[in-house]
């Protein structure tokens, strides 16, 4: 086996771990705060951020108004307070659209040209960035504690990922569940789909499962699958429970961390899918994209590696196993899969965002993003992806 | 639930990771090579590093002979050539001893003053040090994986451990399981029982079971513990068995990083306990006096905390339980942990070191350092620890 992990950033859980951020505010003197729509003046977090940050006589900075699928045109904005002010610090205030925009600012802050030019040709070997901090409000995934990060380009009709390794990973992540409180039901929804999918798409790898580490870390997934299966109906029905936010943002800082998908890599053609979708659709939300791609993902692959959907039934979903094929068992794991998204109202259809498939080409296109085929272990060409897209419709 | 985590080291595993090292080096031009007692050059793996180092046109310094339970002279002799040479990067080419001691050396280097004062004061607040590298020869105590270091100094009598968090942390560190083959039986068996000891302390925590964090992080340690159990007997009788060995050193570099340890916390009076000993008689190893302790130290435990040993003897040593009492059971399951260490040939008495009671006393003292009591679990005072020393005997 062959892998590189790391996992740099400092992650502080839990309650009041906002209290950490003065230390490492340490050598840092003008900050650039980012943020989304306003969901953090709703809250009073930006408040509480700049009374901090105040208090230690730091200078502040803005850049407001990061929107979900953040745009390069954000970044640019970013890149160009950090160059003319030269900022020490970016510090991240929001979920994952506010955090991977905030990456490519602080990696494109210490870029000599065009950021975009080095995204678009996949060279991810920058190694400078300014100092970046993340403040999370929302769990979904782990973007606070990996080096990705998904960026758009509108113009070109793009929605791209990133992987600077490791170096945009943020230097410091707060965690602290109260923040999550206030994430509303659907976007909630969409989290626990995303955190799901990462874990799902890790599962579905093709590593020799008699391997004792590949054991292992399978079975983390298992169990961290099966947590948000359990947990994820009783959130949407208590938004507010502090135990379940708690649960999800640690599984969330996990799903997608180097320690298990750079050691099992995963099948990951949903994603892709999913990025051909939302590049296309902008308000196909990450989350909703996927709740719709992936079962019927899972039905085209089921007889093609049966015995893994079987495991999947039966560690996650505890299937009964007595006197049915395993491709039957397989098929209810599937099932419980299915009920577990309907029970916490994700969507299931292309046609929940009004989509038909008139730009289904333009999608296909999108998802393969130059490759003839796209999926760790199952593969799809464009044949299969159109066969998915068309049950999802 | 409130932590912080890091694990910020880039680890390359598995065969032929040390072609990851030229990148590494990159910005580095003067290299100390720091080794312990010449078994890497007997393998070839010194020559192999130092072609490397030379093919890169490196400035090449060396530190040979870090002994086992690295004394404090060791990293003063290295932190003199850090200094007067303005060495780059630190590169520990060996085990847990060259390892601790380059930490020292590292953070050493970029202290003005003797770094033994902030040792001995438990001030772990510097954060400055020379660049850190490992390549890793004998996969044990997470040390490549994690910012603890312990070095003794023969002259006070004490072996400490310390925590710069996290910075202590190596950069990088190289992970091949064939650099490991050549570990002898007994250093082999020694570190079986650290890996497991880690995975034991951080078991015996006192966190709620029934927190789906802790659930998950708990069952992680059960897989481990219960491999490290199947595959060490196996592998003291195969000792050049690669995957025996690539396992060992993937649940090595985990047994102890900030991931598990530092969300679950756990017990550590076996290990500050051990600390007291081999402070005291440095002829007992690590793991050979933890292989002693660690069995009493449950007998001692059990009737307090039985509910835990009983889980351990349950999830781990797969005791049946029908018609047993829970005390019982948990017996069985220590019984079954020490046939293990009987099967790995660990050491079960402390006369196998030719030890007896006649410095029992400064052994507590020592294993104390200053507190009242050890065990984050079961909590020994000096009474207790002289009973377990005793049943040691």
């Amino acid at each position: 086996m062959i892998f590189k992990t790391a996992n740099p950033t400092r992650l502080y859980f839990g309650e009041n771990s906002i209290s950490n951020l003065i230390t490492e505010l340490e050598g840092a003197q003008k900050i650039l705060v980012t943020y989304g729509k306003g969901s953090v003046k709703k809250t009073g977090l930006y408040d509480e951020v700049i009374k901090v940050l105040e208090d230690n006589n730091k200078e502040v900075f803005e850049l407001a108004g990061i929107k979900p699928n953040p745009d390069i045109a954000n970044a640019y904005e970013g890149i160009e307070i950090c160059k003319s002010k030269n900022i020490d610090l970016v510090l991240a205030v929001g979920g994952t659209s506010v955090i991977d925009c905030s990456k490519i600012i602080a990696i494109g802050a210490k870029y000599d040209g065009d950021i975009w030019e080095p995204i678009k040709n996949k060279d991810f070997t920058l190694k400078d960035r300014t100092k970046l901090g993340v403040i999370l409000t929302n769990a979904a995934t782990s973007s606070e504690n990996n080096y990705y990060a998904v960026i758009s380009n509108e113009k070109e009709k793009l929605k791209l990922g990133t992987a600077f390794w490791p170096m945009a990973s943020p230097d410091f992540s707060i965690l602290d569940p109260k923040y999550t409180v206030t994430v509303p039901e659907k976007a909630t929804m969409e989290s626990i789909v995303d955190i799901c999918s990462h874990l799902i798409e890790t599962y579905f790898n093709t590593k020799d499962i008699n391997n004792p580490i590949i054991k292992i870390l399978n079975t983390e997934l298992e169990l961290m699958i099966k947590e948000m299966v359990n947990i994820g109906p009783k959130l949407i029905n208590d938004l507010t429970n502090i135990e379940y936010r708690e649960t999800m943002m640690f599984i969330a800082s996990q799903a997608l961390s180097t320690r298990v998908r750079h050691v099992l890599g995963g099948d990951w053609a949903c994603h892709q899918m999913e990025h051909g979708l939302s590049g296309v659709y902008d308000r196909v939300s990450h989350g909703g994209g996927l709740a719709i791609l992936t079962p019927n993902w899972m039905d085209y692959s089921v007889d093609k590696h049966t015995t893994k959907f079987k495991q999947m039934a039966v560690n996650i979903f505890d299937i009964s196993t007595e006197g049915k094929s395993d491709l039957d068992i397989a098929e209810e794991g599937i099932m419980a899969f299915r009920n577990f998204l309907n029970n916490i109202g994700a969507p299931s259809t292309l046609s929940d965002y009004d989509i038909d498939d008139s730009d289904i080409d333009e999608i296909i296109l999108k998802s393969l993003n130059g490759n003839k085929s796209i999926g760790g272990m199952c593969s799809l060409d464009a044949g299969a992806i159109r066969e998915i897209f068309d049950k999802s419709m």
